[in-house]
Protein backbone atom coordinates (compact mmCIF):
# COMPACT_ATOMS: atom_id res chain seq x y z
CA UNK A 1 0.00 0.00 0.00
CA UNK A 2 1.19 3.26 0.91
CA UNK A 3 5.35 2.32 1.33
CA UNK A 4 6.78 5.11 -0.52
CA UNK A 5 9.76 5.79 2.05
CA UNK A 6 10.10 9.87 3.87
CA UNK A 7 12.57 11.98 2.53
CA UNK A 8 16.19 11.85 3.77
CA UNK A 9 15.98 13.22 6.84
CA UNK A 10 18.69 16.17 7.59
CA UNK A 11 21.85 15.68 9.66
CA UNK A 12 20.01 16.46 12.69
CA UNK A 13 16.86 14.38 12.07
CA UNK A 14 16.82 10.93 13.99
CA UNK A 15 15.41 8.00 11.60
CA UNK A 16 14.42 4.61 12.32
CA UNK A 17 13.68 2.43 9.22
CA UNK A 18 12.56 -0.89 8.93
CA UNK A 19 12.41 -2.48 5.80
CA UNK A 20 10.56 -6.03 5.06
CA UNK A 21 12.72 -8.49 3.29
CA UNK A 22 10.91 -9.47 -0.05
CA UNK A 23 10.84 -12.45 -1.55
CA UNK A 24 11.71 -14.99 1.44
CA UNK A 25 10.58 -19.04 0.51
CA UNK A 26 8.10 -20.68 2.57
CA UNK A 27 11.20 -22.20 5.25
CA UNK A 28 10.99 -25.77 6.18
CA UNK A 29 12.94 -28.51 8.14
CA UNK A 30 16.55 -27.82 7.67
CA UNK A 31 16.68 -24.99 5.40
CA UNK A 32 19.47 -22.41 5.66
CA UNK A 33 17.83 -19.13 6.93
CA UNK A 34 20.69 -17.07 7.19
CA UNK A 35 21.55 -18.13 3.27
CA UNK A 36 17.75 -17.14 2.31
CA UNK A 37 17.96 -13.41 4.57
CA UNK A 38 21.42 -12.48 2.94
CA UNK A 39 19.42 -13.43 -0.43
CA UNK A 40 16.75 -11.21 0.41
CA UNK A 41 19.25 -8.45 1.88
CA UNK A 42 20.76 -8.33 -2.31
CA UNK A 43 16.93 -8.61 -3.37
CA UNK A 44 16.38 -5.61 -1.48
CA UNK A 45 19.43 -3.47 -2.02
CA UNK A 46 20.60 -3.84 1.44
CA UNK A 47 23.96 -4.26 2.34
CA UNK A 48 24.10 -4.92 6.34
CA UNK A 49 25.58 -1.87 8.29
CA UNK A 50 27.05 -2.11 11.64
CA UNK A 51 24.44 -1.30 14.13
CA UNK A 52 21.70 -3.00 11.64
CA UNK A 53 19.36 -5.11 13.60
CA UNK A 54 17.22 -8.14 11.75
CA UNK A 55 14.06 -8.91 13.56
CA UNK A 56 13.08 -12.67 12.73
CA UNK A 57 9.78 -14.09 13.24
CA UNK A 58 9.60 -16.95 15.47
CA UNK A 59 7.69 -19.19 13.24
CA UNK A 60 10.69 -19.21 10.56
CA UNK A 61 13.19 -19.54 13.10
CA UNK A 62 11.26 -22.72 14.42
CA UNK A 63 10.26 -24.27 11.03
CA UNK A 64 13.97 -24.39 10.02
CA UNK A 65 14.78 -26.03 13.15
CA UNK A 66 12.15 -28.81 12.93
CA UNK A 67 10.13 -27.82 15.44
CA UNK A 68 7.09 -28.99 13.75
CA UNK A 69 5.24 -31.48 15.87
CA UNK A 70 3.04 -34.80 14.93
CA UNK A 71 -0.04 -34.66 17.12
CA UNK A 72 -0.82 -38.53 15.70
CA UNK A 73 2.34 -39.34 17.45
CA UNK A 74 1.40 -37.54 21.07
CA UNK A 75 0.05 -39.59 23.50
CA UNK A 76 -1.18 -37.42 26.09
CA UNK A 77 -1.00 -37.87 29.39
CA UNK A 78 -3.94 -38.30 32.23
CA UNK A 79 -3.24 -34.32 33.27
CA UNK A 80 -3.80 -33.33 29.42
CA UNK A 81 -7.01 -35.18 29.13
CA UNK A 82 -8.39 -33.27 31.98
CA UNK A 83 -6.90 -29.76 31.21
CA UNK A 84 -8.30 -30.67 27.48
CA UNK A 85 -11.69 -31.31 29.05
CA UNK A 86 -11.49 -27.92 30.93
CA UNK A 87 -9.84 -26.03 28.21
CA UNK A 88 -12.37 -27.41 25.42
CA UNK A 89 -8.82 -28.11 23.12
CA UNK A 90 -7.16 -31.39 21.31
CA UNK A 91 -5.44 -33.45 24.57
CA UNK A 92 -2.78 -34.11 22.35
CA UNK A 93 -2.03 -30.43 21.65
CA UNK A 94 -2.62 -29.56 25.37
CA UNK A 95 0.36 -32.20 25.73
CA UNK A 96 2.21 -30.43 23.71
CA UNK A 97 1.77 -27.30 25.57
CA UNK A 98 2.37 -28.79 28.83
CA UNK A 99 5.66 -30.51 27.23
CA UNK A 100 7.03 -26.57 26.96
CA UNK A 101 5.69 -25.33 30.23
CA UNK A 102 6.98 -24.84 33.66
CA UNK A 103 3.31 -24.13 35.05
CA UNK A 104 -0.37 -23.90 34.19
CA UNK A 105 -0.90 -20.44 35.09
CA UNK A 106 -4.49 -19.66 33.92
CA UNK A 107 -6.83 -22.13 32.10
CA UNK A 108 -10.31 -21.45 30.50
CA UNK A 109 -12.06 -22.67 27.44
CA UNK A 110 -9.83 -22.18 24.44
CA UNK A 111 -7.04 -20.37 26.14
CA UNK A 112 -4.36 -21.85 28.44
CA UNK A 113 -1.57 -19.58 30.06
CA UNK A 114 1.38 -20.81 31.03
CA UNK A 115 5.30 -20.07 32.17
CA UNK A 116 7.05 -21.15 29.39
CA UNK A 117 10.26 -23.66 30.09
CA UNK A 118 11.87 -20.44 29.08
CA UNK A 119 10.70 -18.07 31.56
CA UNK A 120 8.20 -16.05 30.07
CA UNK A 121 3.97 -16.09 30.53
CA UNK A 122 1.87 -16.47 27.50
CA UNK A 123 -0.78 -18.21 25.59
CA UNK A 124 -0.87 -21.54 24.75
CA UNK A 125 3.23 -22.10 25.28
CA UNK A 126 3.49 -20.14 22.02
CA UNK A 127 2.21 -23.82 19.48
CA UNK A 128 0.54 -22.60 16.66
CA UNK A 129 -1.62 -24.34 14.30
CA UNK A 130 -1.66 -21.59 11.93
CA UNK A 131 0.57 -21.58 8.91
CA UNK A 132 1.75 -24.95 9.78
CA UNK A 133 1.72 -27.45 6.43
CA UNK A 134 0.19 -30.42 6.66
CA UNK A 135 -3.14 -31.36 8.88
CA UNK A 136 -2.54 -32.51 12.20
CA UNK A 137 0.85 -30.99 12.79
CA UNK A 138 1.69 -28.14 15.16
CA UNK A 139 4.75 -25.44 15.94
CA UNK A 140 6.90 -25.27 18.61
CA UNK A 141 8.95 -22.07 19.61
CA UNK A 142 12.65 -22.57 19.21
CA UNK A 143 14.43 -25.29 21.42
CA UNK A 144 16.47 -22.16 22.90
CA UNK A 145 16.23 -18.60 20.44
CA UNK A 146 18.70 -16.78 22.63
CA UNK A 147 20.70 -19.47 21.16
CA UNK A 148 19.36 -19.19 17.48
CA UNK A 149 19.82 -15.85 17.15
CA UNK A 150 23.43 -15.89 18.07
CA UNK A 151 24.03 -18.77 15.25
CA UNK A 152 21.91 -15.80 13.10
CA UNK A 153 23.87 -12.70 14.38
CA UNK A 154 27.34 -15.18 14.01
CA UNK A 155 26.37 -16.08 10.16
CA UNK A 156 25.32 -12.80 9.09
CA UNK A 157 28.25 -11.00 10.98
CA UNK A 158 30.86 -13.16 9.13
CA UNK A 159 28.99 -12.81 5.57
CA UNK A 160 28.65 -8.97 6.21
CA UNK A 161 31.82 -8.18 8.85
CA UNK A 162 29.22 -5.43 10.31
CA UNK A 163 28.66 -5.80 13.67
CA UNK A 164 24.82 -6.99 13.93
CA UNK A 165 21.71 -7.41 16.65
CA UNK A 166 19.26 -10.00 16.26
CA UNK A 167 16.24 -10.46 17.83
CA UNK A 168 13.54 -13.42 17.41
CA UNK A 169 10.05 -12.44 17.93
CA UNK A 170 6.68 -13.91 18.63
CA UNK A 171 3.34 -12.12 19.67
CA UNK A 172 1.83 -12.07 23.27
CA UNK A 173 -1.30 -11.14 24.58
CA UNK A 174 -1.63 -9.09 27.58
CA UNK A 175 -3.13 -9.05 31.36
CA UNK A 176 -4.62 -5.88 30.65
CA UNK A 177 -5.21 -4.95 27.15
CA UNK A 178 -6.57 -6.61 24.33
CA UNK A 179 -4.44 -7.65 21.06
CA UNK A 180 -1.32 -9.27 20.45
CA UNK A 181 1.76 -7.60 20.40
CA UNK A 182 5.52 -8.49 19.21
CA UNK A 183 7.87 -9.28 21.87
CA UNK A 184 11.32 -10.57 21.43
CA UNK A 185 12.09 -14.63 22.69
CA UNK A 186 15.74 -15.02 21.34
CA UNK A 187 18.03 -11.65 21.50
CA UNK A 188 21.86 -11.71 20.11
CA UNK A 189 23.83 -8.40 20.15
CA UNK A 190 21.34 -6.34 21.36
CA UNK A 191 20.41 -4.22 24.84
CA UNK A 192 17.21 -6.04 25.52
CA UNK A 193 16.53 -3.62 28.63
CA UNK A 194 17.39 -0.17 28.29
CA UNK A 195 18.79 1.28 31.92
CA UNK A 196 18.27 5.08 31.84
CA UNK A 197 18.33 4.89 36.09
CA UNK A 198 20.30 7.71 37.22
CA UNK A 199 20.63 9.69 33.91
CA UNK A 200 19.41 13.19 34.25
CA UNK A 201 16.50 14.18 32.99
CA UNK A 202 15.67 17.56 31.14
CA UNK A 203 15.81 19.35 33.64
CA UNK A 204 18.20 17.96 35.95
CA UNK A 205 16.42 15.50 38.13
CA UNK A 206 17.57 11.81 38.09
CA UNK A 207 15.05 9.44 36.76
CA UNK A 208 14.88 7.06 39.34
CA UNK A 209 13.35 3.65 37.73
CA UNK A 210 13.70 4.02 33.91
CA UNK A 211 13.98 0.49 32.82
CA UNK A 212 12.85 0.36 29.20
CA UNK A 213 12.38 -2.90 27.13
CA UNK A 214 14.11 -2.18 24.39
CA UNK A 215 13.88 -5.38 22.57
CA UNK A 216 10.10 -5.81 23.27
CA UNK A 217 9.82 -1.90 21.69
CA UNK A 218 11.93 -3.10 18.75
CA UNK A 219 10.14 -6.44 18.20
CA UNK A 220 6.71 -4.29 18.68
CA UNK A 221 8.00 -2.43 15.35
CA UNK A 222 8.71 -5.12 13.19
CA UNK A 223 5.55 -7.20 14.01
CA UNK A 224 3.48 -4.01 12.79
CA UNK A 225 5.34 -4.19 9.48
CA UNK A 226 5.23 -8.46 9.42
CA UNK A 227 1.61 -8.49 10.13
CA UNK A 228 0.29 -12.09 10.74
CA UNK A 229 -1.64 -14.06 8.07
CA UNK A 230 1.04 -13.21 5.57
CA UNK A 231 4.26 -15.02 6.51
CA UNK A 232 5.62 -13.29 3.45
CA UNK A 233 7.13 -10.73 5.73
CA UNK A 234 8.59 -12.67 8.39
CA UNK A 235 12.07 -10.65 8.48
CA UNK A 236 12.63 -7.08 8.94
CA UNK A 237 15.81 -5.07 8.42
CA UNK A 238 16.15 -2.13 11.16
CA UNK A 239 18.47 0.79 10.37
CA UNK A 240 19.09 3.92 12.90
CA UNK A 241 18.70 2.85 16.36
CA UNK A 242 19.74 5.75 18.68
CA UNK A 243 21.31 3.06 20.47
CA UNK A 244 24.39 1.74 20.73
CA UNK A 245 24.74 -2.32 20.32
CA UNK A 246 25.89 -4.51 23.42
CA UNK A 247 25.40 -8.48 24.11
CA UNK A 248 21.92 -9.18 25.19
CA UNK A 249 19.53 -12.10 26.18
CA UNK A 250 15.97 -12.74 26.96
CA UNK A 251 16.51 -12.99 30.19
CA UNK A 252 17.25 -9.36 31.01
CA UNK A 253 13.50 -9.16 29.88
CA UNK A 254 11.66 -11.71 32.44
CA UNK A 255 10.78 -10.38 35.70
CA UNK A 256 11.77 -12.12 38.73
CA UNK A 257 8.88 -14.07 40.33
CA UNK A 258 9.36 -12.78 43.49
CA UNK A 259 8.67 -9.21 42.08
CA UNK A 260 5.63 -10.90 40.02
CA UNK A 261 2.54 -8.94 41.71
CA UNK A 262 0.28 -10.54 39.66
CA UNK A 263 0.64 -14.56 39.01
CA UNK B 1 24.57 8.06 16.60
CA UNK B 2 24.17 5.78 13.16
CA UNK B 3 21.40 7.40 11.55
CA UNK B 4 22.18 7.05 7.83
CA UNK B 5 18.64 5.81 6.33
CA UNK B 6 18.22 2.30 4.68
CA UNK B 7 18.64 3.26 0.67
CA UNK B 8 15.30 3.92 -0.96
CA UNK B 9 13.39 0.03 -1.23
CA UNK B 10 12.75 -1.56 -4.21
CA UNK B 11 9.13 -1.74 -5.87
CA UNK B 12 8.13 -4.79 -4.05
CA UNK B 13 9.93 -3.96 -0.81
CA UNK B 14 7.36 -2.65 2.33
CA UNK B 15 9.27 0.15 4.55
CA UNK B 16 7.97 1.67 7.36
CA UNK B 17 10.26 4.39 8.27
CA UNK B 18 9.90 7.14 11.97
CA UNK B 19 11.48 10.25 11.86
CA UNK B 20 11.86 12.03 15.31
CA UNK B 21 11.00 15.97 14.74
CA UNK B 22 13.68 17.81 15.28
CA UNK B 23 13.93 21.27 17.66
CA UNK B 24 10.62 20.95 19.15
CA UNK B 25 10.88 23.64 22.25
CA UNK B 26 9.85 22.50 25.88
CA UNK B 27 6.19 22.40 25.69
CA UNK B 28 4.43 24.98 28.63
CA UNK B 29 1.02 25.41 29.31
CA UNK B 30 -1.27 26.69 26.60
CA UNK B 31 1.46 26.24 23.58
CA UNK B 32 0.44 25.56 20.07
CA UNK B 33 1.38 22.25 19.65
CA UNK B 34 0.10 21.09 16.48
CA UNK B 35 1.69 24.48 15.52
CA UNK B 36 5.09 23.63 16.66
CA UNK B 37 4.68 20.18 15.09
CA UNK B 38 4.08 21.89 11.65
CA UNK B 39 7.33 23.79 11.90
CA UNK B 40 9.45 20.76 13.31
CA UNK B 41 7.91 18.85 9.63
CA UNK B 42 9.42 21.87 8.14
CA UNK B 43 12.58 21.71 9.83
CA UNK B 44 12.88 18.41 8.92
CA UNK B 45 11.71 18.38 5.33
CA UNK B 46 8.74 16.50 5.46
CA UNK B 47 5.43 17.17 3.84
CA UNK B 48 2.12 15.31 5.00
CA UNK B 49 1.14 12.87 3.30
CA UNK B 50 -1.99 10.49 3.28
CA UNK B 51 -1.54 7.65 5.62
CA UNK B 52 0.96 9.15 7.42
CA UNK B 53 1.09 9.09 10.94
CA UNK B 54 2.35 11.07 13.98
CA UNK B 55 3.58 9.77 17.31
CA UNK B 56 3.00 12.20 19.83
CA UNK B 57 4.29 11.85 23.78
CA UNK B 58 1.96 11.87 26.66
CA UNK B 59 4.29 14.44 28.27
CA UNK B 60 4.05 17.14 25.61
CA UNK B 61 0.65 16.78 25.61
CA UNK B 62 -0.20 16.96 29.27
CA UNK B 63 2.37 20.08 29.49
CA UNK B 64 0.17 22.09 26.62
CA UNK B 65 -3.27 21.25 28.26
CA UNK B 66 -2.00 22.34 31.97
CA UNK B 67 -1.70 19.39 33.15
CA UNK B 68 0.63 20.22 36.07
CA UNK B 69 -0.20 20.42 39.76
CA UNK B 70 1.23 21.86 42.55
CA UNK B 71 1.64 19.56 45.36
CA UNK B 72 1.69 22.17 47.79
CA UNK B 73 -2.11 23.05 46.84
CA UNK B 74 -2.61 18.78 47.54
CA UNK B 75 -4.38 18.42 50.46
CA UNK B 76 -4.49 14.22 51.07
CA UNK B 77 -7.47 12.35 52.19
CA UNK B 78 -7.45 9.71 55.03
CA UNK B 79 -6.70 6.91 52.54
CA UNK B 80 -4.13 8.74 50.81
CA UNK B 81 -2.40 9.30 54.24
CA UNK B 82 -2.46 5.07 54.52
CA UNK B 83 -1.23 4.79 51.01
CA UNK B 84 1.30 6.93 51.45
CA UNK B 85 2.74 5.51 54.12
CA UNK B 86 2.31 1.68 52.66
CA UNK B 87 4.00 2.32 49.38
CA UNK B 88 6.56 4.93 51.25
CA UNK B 89 5.71 8.23 48.59
CA UNK B 90 4.62 11.97 49.69
CA UNK B 91 0.98 11.57 50.64
CA UNK B 92 0.07 14.55 48.18
CA UNK B 93 1.35 12.98 45.16
CA UNK B 94 -0.65 9.63 46.53
CA UNK B 95 -3.69 11.79 46.50
CA UNK B 96 -3.06 13.11 43.25
CA UNK B 97 -2.59 9.23 41.84
CA UNK B 98 -6.22 8.33 43.77
CA UNK B 99 -7.81 11.73 42.04
CA UNK B 100 -6.59 9.81 38.78
CA UNK B 101 -7.61 6.43 39.50
CA UNK B 102 -10.83 4.30 39.66
CA UNK B 103 -9.06 1.40 41.86
CA UNK B 104 -5.94 0.82 43.12
CA UNK B 105 -4.67 -3.18 42.36
CA UNK B 106 -1.28 -3.76 44.14
CA UNK B 107 0.70 -1.40 46.07
CA UNK B 108 4.01 -2.10 47.63
CA UNK B 109 6.95 0.48 48.71
CA UNK B 110 7.38 2.47 45.93
CA UNK B 111 4.58 1.35 43.31
CA UNK B 112 0.99 1.67 43.31
CA UNK B 113 -0.41 -0.49 39.92
CA UNK B 114 -3.94 0.89 40.05
CA UNK B 115 -6.30 1.32 37.08
CA UNK B 116 -6.61 4.73 35.68
CA UNK B 117 -9.60 6.39 34.95
CA UNK B 118 -9.50 6.04 31.58
CA UNK B 119 -9.58 2.28 31.79
CA UNK B 120 -5.84 0.88 31.49
CA UNK B 121 -3.95 -0.56 34.18
CA UNK B 122 -0.72 1.21 35.19
CA UNK B 123 1.92 2.34 37.65
CA UNK B 124 1.25 5.40 39.32
CA UNK B 125 -2.04 6.54 37.37
CA UNK B 126 0.91 8.19 34.57
CA UNK B 127 1.06 10.70 36.89
CA UNK B 128 5.11 11.84 37.00
CA UNK B 129 7.42 14.07 38.58
CA UNK B 130 10.23 13.80 36.35
CA UNK B 131 10.95 16.30 33.04
CA UNK B 132 8.12 18.67 35.10
CA UNK B 133 9.85 22.51 35.86
CA UNK B 134 9.34 23.33 38.88
CA UNK B 135 10.02 21.67 42.63
CA UNK B 136 6.97 20.02 43.93
CA UNK B 137 4.95 19.64 40.58
CA UNK B 138 3.63 16.59 38.79
CA UNK B 139 2.16 15.90 36.31
CA UNK B 140 -1.07 14.11 35.17
CA UNK B 141 -2.13 12.39 31.65
CA UNK B 142 -4.34 14.03 29.81
CA UNK B 143 -8.21 14.40 30.50
CA UNK B 144 -9.06 12.86 27.44
CA UNK B 145 -6.20 11.96 25.38
CA UNK B 146 -8.88 10.64 22.65
CA UNK B 147 -10.22 14.01 22.64
CA UNK B 148 -6.48 15.28 22.06
CA UNK B 149 -5.40 13.00 19.36
CA UNK B 150 -8.47 14.13 17.85
CA UNK B 151 -7.78 17.91 17.54
CA UNK B 152 -4.22 17.54 16.96
CA UNK B 153 -5.52 15.62 13.63
CA UNK B 154 -8.10 17.58 13.22
CA UNK B 155 -5.31 21.11 13.07
CA UNK B 156 -2.45 18.87 11.25
CA UNK B 157 -5.19 17.42 8.37
CA UNK B 158 -6.51 20.98 8.09
CA UNK B 159 -2.98 22.11 7.75
CA UNK B 160 -1.68 19.76 5.41
CA UNK B 161 -4.93 18.42 3.49
CA UNK B 162 -3.54 14.54 3.86
CA UNK B 163 -5.58 11.94 5.94
CA UNK B 164 -3.67 11.27 9.06
CA UNK B 165 -3.47 9.21 12.09
CA UNK B 166 -2.67 9.74 15.20
CA UNK B 167 -1.38 8.31 18.34
CA UNK B 168 -0.61 9.53 22.05
CA UNK B 169 1.42 7.31 23.93
CA UNK B 170 3.01 6.71 27.53
CA UNK B 171 5.60 4.33 28.95
CA UNK B 172 3.70 1.25 30.68
CA UNK B 173 5.46 -1.57 32.70
CA UNK B 174 3.88 -4.97 31.76
CA UNK B 175 3.05 -7.84 34.65
CA UNK B 176 5.67 -10.67 33.68
CA UNK B 177 8.49 -8.58 32.08
CA UNK B 178 10.83 -6.17 32.78
CA UNK B 179 11.45 -2.64 31.03
CA UNK B 180 8.71 -0.38 30.09
CA UNK B 181 7.33 -0.10 26.40
CA UNK B 182 5.17 2.64 24.63
CA UNK B 183 1.56 2.27 24.71
CA UNK B 184 -0.99 4.57 23.02
CA UNK B 185 -3.96 5.99 25.23
CA UNK B 186 -5.04 8.29 23.14
CA UNK B 187 -5.80 7.56 19.18
CA UNK B 188 -7.30 9.07 16.51
CA UNK B 189 -7.65 7.90 12.41
CA UNK B 190 -5.93 4.95 13.16
CA UNK B 191 -6.89 0.81 13.53
CA UNK B 192 -6.29 0.60 17.02
CA UNK B 193 -6.78 -3.11 17.59
CA UNK B 194 -6.46 -5.03 13.85
CA UNK B 195 -9.00 -7.43 13.43
CA UNK B 196 -7.28 -10.36 11.44
CA UNK B 197 -10.22 -13.05 12.42
CA UNK B 198 -11.40 -14.73 9.64
CA UNK B 199 -8.37 -14.39 7.13
CA UNK B 200 -6.90 -17.28 5.59
CA UNK B 201 -3.29 -18.21 6.68
CA UNK B 202 -0.60 -19.31 3.35
CA UNK B 203 -2.28 -22.88 3.78
CA UNK B 204 -5.48 -21.69 3.57
CA UNK B 205 -6.57 -22.50 7.35
CA UNK B 206 -8.37 -19.49 8.51
CA UNK B 207 -6.82 -17.71 11.64
CA UNK B 208 -9.35 -18.22 14.51
CA UNK B 209 -8.24 -15.51 16.77
CA UNK B 210 -5.78 -13.06 15.75
CA UNK B 211 -5.97 -9.46 17.03
CA UNK B 212 -3.37 -7.47 16.83
CA UNK B 213 -2.67 -4.06 19.20
CA UNK B 214 -1.72 -2.25 16.36
CA UNK B 215 -1.49 1.06 17.70
CA UNK B 216 0.74 -0.38 20.88
CA UNK B 217 3.20 -1.89 18.23
CA UNK B 218 3.31 1.44 16.51
CA UNK B 219 3.59 2.96 19.83
CA UNK B 220 6.36 0.99 21.05
CA UNK B 221 7.90 1.78 17.67
CA UNK B 222 7.63 5.55 18.49
CA UNK B 223 8.75 5.15 22.03
CA UNK B 224 12.39 3.39 21.00
CA UNK B 225 12.77 6.06 18.52
CA UNK B 226 11.88 8.59 21.11
CA UNK B 227 14.32 7.50 24.16
CA UNK B 228 13.09 8.57 27.57
CA UNK B 229 15.07 11.04 29.14
CA UNK B 230 15.63 13.54 26.39
CA UNK B 231 12.86 15.33 26.24
CA UNK B 232 14.32 16.54 22.60
CA UNK B 233 12.27 13.88 20.72
CA UNK B 234 8.96 13.48 21.90
CA UNK B 235 6.93 13.81 18.38
CA UNK B 236 7.94 10.73 15.99
CA UNK B 237 6.67 11.27 12.64
CA UNK B 238 5.30 7.67 10.51
CA UNK B 239 5.30 6.92 6.96
CA UNK B 240 4.66 3.38 5.21
CA UNK B 241 2.09 1.99 7.71
CA UNK B 242 1.30 -1.47 5.71
CA UNK B 243 -2.70 -1.05 6.86
CA UNK B 244 -5.27 1.66 5.67
CA UNK B 245 -6.51 4.20 8.23
CA UNK B 246 -9.73 4.14 10.00
CA UNK B 247 -11.64 5.79 12.90
CA UNK B 248 -10.06 4.38 15.92
CA UNK B 249 -10.32 4.88 20.07
CA UNK B 250 -7.99 3.99 22.73
CA UNK B 251 -11.21 1.60 23.89
CA UNK B 252 -10.27 -1.28 21.39
CA UNK B 253 -7.30 -2.02 23.41
CA UNK B 254 -8.95 -2.21 26.59
CA UNK B 255 -9.68 -5.49 27.84
CA UNK B 256 -13.11 -6.00 29.31
CA UNK B 257 -13.19 -6.82 32.96
CA UNK B 258 -15.51 -9.51 33.04
CA UNK B 259 -12.83 -11.59 30.28
CA UNK B 260 -9.67 -9.86 32.84
CA UNK B 261 -7.70 -13.46 34.29
CA UNK B 262 -5.06 -11.78 36.77
CA UNK B 263 -6.83 -8.62 37.92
Amino acid sequence: MNSSPAKPPSPTTTQLCLTALPGLPLIGPGDDLSGLILEALARAGLSLLGGDVLIVAQKVVSKAEGRQVDLARVQPSPQALQLAQETERDPRLVQVILNESKQVLRARPGLIVVEHRLGFVCANAGVDHSNVAGEGWVLMLPQDPDASARRLRADLERASGAGLGVLIIDSHGRAWRTGTVGVAIGVAGFPALLDLRGRPDLYGEILMSTQVGLADELAAAGSALMGQADEGRPVIHVRGLPYPLRDGSLAELLRPRQEDLFR
